[in-house]
């Protein structure tokens, strides 16, 4: 028995290793979103991710070989995720979370990214080397709002006279303006009603 | 004879004086345009904005307060002529010209502000002050934007189903996208349908 009890041990350690590296793993990203969102990728120090994350620089480095690798990963995960809502609902959803997302630093689930793409946005206007490393990564959103598109066509929501690859580019125009105007702290109260304008111009014609 | 020649001389003096100064301004505004453009706003520095205009630190401070003031004369006079081709042409038109115009620092007539576009984006995202100083300026867009939009309306142009209010944040939502788009170094070849479909989402009702 004991034999047995050893091996399911040995069987079952690498798992749970495995789902505590997730979960420290996950913990650094949530606490150190924050932190880049509100102090800026220079502002984000070690000392000010350590208290967002409440763990030690060695814990984090321990899972990021780097600041850079962190932010980059934090920029992936976010990717990820408005991947899915774009799956789920569409661009034109991704953009009304940004609009209800408070200012204030704070975040509210599915539309807390905003402070990670200020950063991704500023950092592809400045750093070479980033634009490289970031442009790998920025094609699932492409990916996802072209296949949540042609769902959509297939549907027959989708206006047909247009490529989908022209209404995917248009998308994330309109995506990549509400981020520079949001960046600029500029009103966003109004944009309710542009953002109906976009999303009814990507649809099925009117009239027919 | 002499009283009175002197009489015209002093008439004649001022106005031939205002055009040299306008001349001069001219000048200096030219020539800082590419400077600023190609450097940045910290990247243009006294010796180089005096290579790109001509002329010394002392005529240029002549004209200008400061940097600061100068950059704002710029930014100021680019919204102006960017006004003027939209009264004429509409902003989408401006876009296009964006579209047209080389990445490498040279500029062509009717589209050599984007230069100065990205750096006024930059600082209204990274100081307040400025932010503040800017807002007055860049209402004349705005208004030239909307006056052009009403004019179309009512020349029966234009859909009439939304608000000549929402279609002008529409168009500058989408402009803050292209600029954002091209200071990321983003492809931009692809995007003459884009702004094919936006031209088309702000006319008068497709099937009506």
């Amino acid at each position: 028995m004991q034999s047995a009890g050893t091996a399911c041990h040995d069987q079952l350690m690498p798992r749970v290793s495995q789902d505590h590296l997730d979960a420290r793993r996950r913990q650094i990203l949530d606490g150190s979103r924050s932190c880049f969102a509100r102090h800026g990728y220079e502002g984000a120090t070690v000392r000010r991710l350590e208290e967002a994350t409440g763990l030690s620089r060695g814990a984090i480095f321990h899972h990021f070989k780097d600041k850079e690798s962190l932010f980059l990963a934090l920029a992936e995960d976010d990717a990820g995720r408005m991947a899915d809502v774009v799956a789920e609902q569409g661009l034109v959803q991704v953009m009304r979370n940004l609009l209800d997302e408070p200012r204030d630093g704070t975040s509210t689930p599915g539309a807390d990214w905003l402070g990670t793409r200020l950063e991704v946005s500023r950092r592809l206007r400045t750093d070479t080397d980033f634009r490289q490393r970031w442009a790998q990564r920025s094609e699932q959103l492409t990916a996802a709002t072209k296949a949540r598109l042609q769902w959509q066509r297939d549907a027959g929501n989708l206006r047909d006279d247009v490529d989908v690859d022209v209404l995917t580019a248009y998308l994330e125009l309109v995506l990549e303006g509400l981020v520079s105007h949001l960046a600029m702290g500029l009103p966003a109260d109004d944009l309710g009603p542009v953002l109906d304008l976009v999303e009814e111009s990507v649809r099925r014609h009117r009239g027919l």
